[in-house]
Formats: structure tokens, sequence, C-alpha cells
């Protein structure tokens, strides 16, 4: 390798999405349903590499292990350790290939096989500990919403101080909040809708148990997040337009528009939105009050920092103490912020 | 026709499940996912009909026109009376066809697709107009729990009493409960569970926001629907088994059997059954304060009538009033029970 720029490339496999980032400052991001078709995960991962320029260092992170077809996590973490490394080797036969454990270290491959509760789950300590690197003074809270899931990471003295390690611990803990900004279903943001619709007055509706409507949708009719009329990864498989999300809300109240207006749907939007909000916040507040060191800095990171910034505010940041990744490691950088987290851990000699 | 009983087929075209019955006694019901595959609907209702004496009156209703398949519920009752007509067509040329409305009459196809909000969700109505043919004089509560809803009618001296007559009147109205015991996803029945679990000690931990468990994981673990084997309609695909339901239910907070014992699932079950038979019984009692009349009397049926017996008892229903219409209809009879009551009304003359 005699590229100016060292060779490496950290991937971050989900559920939903895989990501990488290459250390000479690319970033690639595609939507993949991990669970609807596991077999193409490895071809899927090699047509990225095939995108970026050549590395001699892959290092991983991974949450896609809890997909559902997977029958444990165990089995989980060994079938996606797997598929990465005949990717890599189908692409770029020479390089090391290493997975980050939430203890804080890379390993080989079969390590990572061997100990699947380190590997699992692991995307989130290796952005904190990048944070932390970062920020090595600070006493800090890192807010990374993406679209299914939001991370609370209390970084003190440059150390991520998580209470949780599994995702079920991080779960009681507050530190893993399950919505995100774009897969999370409607009925779990708003179990039910309180409020005037229209010709109905004053209603109390708990909306339908269905896949009906994503947080896409409620952020597409509110205009936090850009139409993208190619992009049918949606509730129903039509378009991620105004439009069609207008439509999907409606039925996630068993209507259409034959029903409800416009203006009563974009009502039904902003409750959803206002709940998602202040679940974010109380678990915001629940996280500060329990670290051991008071944090007053927060840093917003991942595609949802749009709504990071509306709870950062809320929860009673100081405006100047409101950071962002994006003002450190670009849009491009934070949307990927774990594998290139993982990139930075790797040139940090770690 | 030649057969001693009455020549007639009633469907009851659902969201994910298609069922029919023939005045003979004859029943059928069959798991059909619309909204994966609205092409099929024809041919699946044709092979229904195949299995079924012949018929020289079809009678139909329906709630199918929901999935989100369809871009309007126009749309999917347009959709769904012509493909009843063609497997009809195809099967019985020379029977007459007809959809139940609302408003308590049967309609011919292009009178259906003329009047779709009529149309729509209209299979409630059918079964509560029949439950009061069969106690005219009474004053009661049709407590009807499916795989995916919950229907709640009070009907007084024969006559159904709704307040609400579209989806979106019956879910502001309590009429409708959007929750059943199959399909409902478990983070909707319990957003959060909190106990004693295991080496945990006592927790609060919110569900993830995903669908990897149902209501029929729950119902399976706690033994109150028996195991299915062959049966893979589930969250993950895999069999309806106790094994499967407990990995299953496991993974809706994040875990697996790495991190939980069965008891700990078992305990997570139990959560969610009373937190689903709790919003039943809260609908209940409110539906029966706004009744006109004093309501004594609940008339069960539908395939979760276990859930719907610890709903009755709990909402304090004299043991001696709490009927069932399995013993009016069998078994078979009660889970197909909208189709049923369809060709109970054509013979009634309606």
């Amino acid at each position: 390798m005699s590229n100016s720029h060292p060779a490496i490339v950290g991937l971050d496999v989900g559920g939903a999405n895989l990501k990488a980032w290459h250390a000479g400052g690319q970033a690639l991001a595609i939507p993949f349903a991990l669970w609807k078709s596991p077999q193409e995960l490895s071809s899927q991962i090699a047509a990225m590499l095939q995108q970026l320029p050549a590395a001699d260092r892959v290092v991983v992170t991974m949450t896609g292990e809890l997909a559902d077809c997977f029958a444990t996590r165990a089995e989980g973490v060994e079938f996606i350790v797997r598929a990465v490394e005949q990717a890599v080797r189908s692409v770029l036969p020479d390089s090391i290939i290493q997975f980050w454990q939430t203890h804080g270290k890379f390993v080989a491959p079969n390590d990572a096989v061997a100990s699947p509760l380190l590997t699992a789950a692991s995307n989130w300590q290796a952005l904190a500990s990048m944070v932390g690197l970062l920020f090595p003074q600070d006493d800090l809270l890192l807010l990374d919403i993406g679209s299914t899931t939001t991370d609370l990471i209390p970084i003190l003295q440059g150390q991520a101080s998580a209470e949780g390690r599994t995702d079920l611990e991080r779960l009681a803990a507050g530190e893993l909040v399950y919505t995100g900004v774009r897969r999370t279903v409607v009925c779990h943001m708003l179990p039910s809708f309180q409020g005037e619709l229209g010709r109905y007055g004053h209603v109390s509706i708990p909306l339908s148990s269905e896949l009906f409507a994503t947080s896409l949708d409620v952020y597409l009719l509110l205009g936090l997040i850009e139409e993208e009329p190619e992009n049918c990864e949606t509730a129903d498989g039509r378009p991620a337009t105004k439009e069609f999300a207008e439509a999907r809300l409606a039925r996630q109240i068993c209507s259409d528009q034959s029903e409800l207006t416009t203006h009563d749907v974009i009502k039904l939007a902003m409750a959803a939105a206002a709940a998602q909000q202040q679940q974010i916040v109380q678990a915001t507040r629940r996280v500060i009050n329990c670290a051991s060191r008071p944090i007053k800095k927060i840093v917003l990171s991942g595609s949802g920092e749009f709504l990071g910034r509306q709870v950062a505010v809320q929860a009673c940041f100081p405006m100047e103490e409101i950071l962002s990744l994006k003002d450190y490691w670009t849009t491009a950088g934070s949307e990927v912020a774990c594998a290139r987290a993982l990139v930075e851990l790797a040139l940090q000699g770690f």
C-alpha cells in the first residue's frame, strides 16, 4: 500500500443498515434488511468494499446479530463474522480482519466467535471510546440517534462510563432507547392519540397494532426528513414521499383521506414526534442523574441529529455545550459514526 | 341444487385470514397474508370454494380492505369485490354474489364498490345482527376476540347498538380494540416490563420496538394455545412451539437463553397477557357504561374465547350470564363466526 492515507476500512453491520468508512475519508451506507436475506450479507459487504479504496486492515463492529433470522445471538455473531471474512477475502485477500468487543479491544475473527456476548451489540462502545479520545478532559453525554435506536452514553473524563454492557442491561439502564427516526413503528411511539380531529371533535384513539407507518413517515410529513421518491424502504413499500407518508399515517388509525384531512394527519404526526422526543428526554435525564460526575455537555451524532438537538434543548443543556459530531467528522462521517470510530481507534493504536 | 340444506356460502375476507361457512355445516379457515400477495386472493378463495359443497348464493363480508397493499380503503373494497367475483364465477358460475354493508343489508357487487365505506369493515356488524336474532329479548355485550382484533358490540333487545360505524369511529368508542391472541406485537401489548428478572433483580425494561414476538408466543408459552409445529406463521417464520416462542419473547427484550431462564421469559409472557386482558377489561367497562340500557349478559366468540372468559369474569359479569357462541354454533362455527352469521342472515331472509 503506497497511498498517502492509512489503508483501513471500518464496517458497522447493523440489522437494517450496513455502514462503512475508509480512512481516506469515504463513507458508504446502504439499507439492508439482514433478517430478510441473511444469505446476501457477504455479497453486500463485498460490493461495498469494491466501492472503496483498497485497505490492508478491516475493523468491524455489529448489532445485526439480534436479527430474528438467527436463533440466538451467538449464532448471529458467528454468521456475521464468517460473512465478513468471506467478503474481505474475496475483495482484499491480504487484509487483516478484526472485530471490536465491548471490553474495548479488537480481536481476531475466531476470538470474536468464541466470546459472542462481548462481540454482540458492540458499536455503541466503539463510538463512545472514540468520542472519549476526542474530548479527553470532559464529562459529557453522547446522544446518538439512528434509524432504529438511540444510544445514550455518559463519557466521563474521556472514559465511556455506561452502566449496562449487553443490550438487555442497556435497555434497563435507559442507555439504549429502542426508538429512532426511520424504522420505529408509530403505534409504539404513540400508543394513543388524544386531541381535536377535524369533524370528530376531541377524541382519544388507540393506534392500531400494525406496522402501517413508521417514524420516517412522521418526519417526512413534518418536513424534518427530505422526500426520497426512489426509496421504497417504507412500511408499505411505497415511496418515501409526503403523499404516501400521509396515507400510511392515516392507516395507523384505520382511516384514509376520505375521513381525515392532511391537517388531521399532521396533528397525529406532531403528537407522535412529541411522544418520541419526550421518551428520549426522560432517558437523558435518567442517565445524567445516575452518572457519578455532573454532566453539562452533550455531543450529538447519527442521522437523527435534528431530534437529538430538540432533546438536548428540552433537557436544559446550555446552547454552547450542545456539540455535534458533524463539526468534527463532517455530516457523512457522523452518519456512519460507528464505522468511522473504529477507524480512528485503529489509527490510535487500538 | 337438490341438497337437503340450503346452498349458501358465507365468506369473511380479512387481512390475515380467510374464513368460510357453508349452510350444510362446514367451516374453513386459512391464514392468508393479503398485504403480502394480494394477487393470490382470488385463487385462494376459489380453492376454498372448491373444498365446500356447491352453492347458489355466496354472501361476503370483509375487513381486508385496510391492508397496506391498497392505497385507500375504496381501492381495497373494489379489489376484494372483484377478486371474489372472479373466484365465484370460476367455481360456481351460476351463483348469486352479495356483500354485507354496515347499514345491515346485502347488496350486489357493483353497489358494494359504489359505497365503499359501508362495505368496509362490515364483518362485526353481520355478527352482531345475527347474535341479535339469537337473543331477541336480551340486553347483552358481544365480545369477539380474534387473532388480530377484538370487537365489543352492545346488542340491546336484539338490535346491534354500536356507537361507531367505521373502524376509526369504533376505535375511538372502544368498540374496536386493536389487539388479539395471535398477531399483536408484544411491544404494543406491554410497552415496558417491570418486575423481578432472575439475576438482574427488580428491573423496568422498555421492550424493543421490533416485530420480534407476537401474542401467539405469549399464549403458546402460557399453554393457552396449543403448539402447532407445522405452523410457521410467526414473527420469525419458525414453528409455533413453546421452544421457539420462548426465543422470540426473549428477543423482544434484546436477549436470549444465555441471559434469561425459561422462568424469566414466562414472567414476561404473564405480564404481557395481564396487560392485554386489562386493556380489554377497560374497553368493556367503557362500552357497558355508555350503553343506554343496563347490560348483565355477555356472549363470547372467536378464537380468543379463553381470553374473553377471563375478561368477562374480571369485568364482573355473573357466571350464569357468561355465554359462548360455541354452545349455539359449535367450536368450528364460532371460530368462523362472521362467515357463519352471514349465512344465518341470508337464511333469515336478509
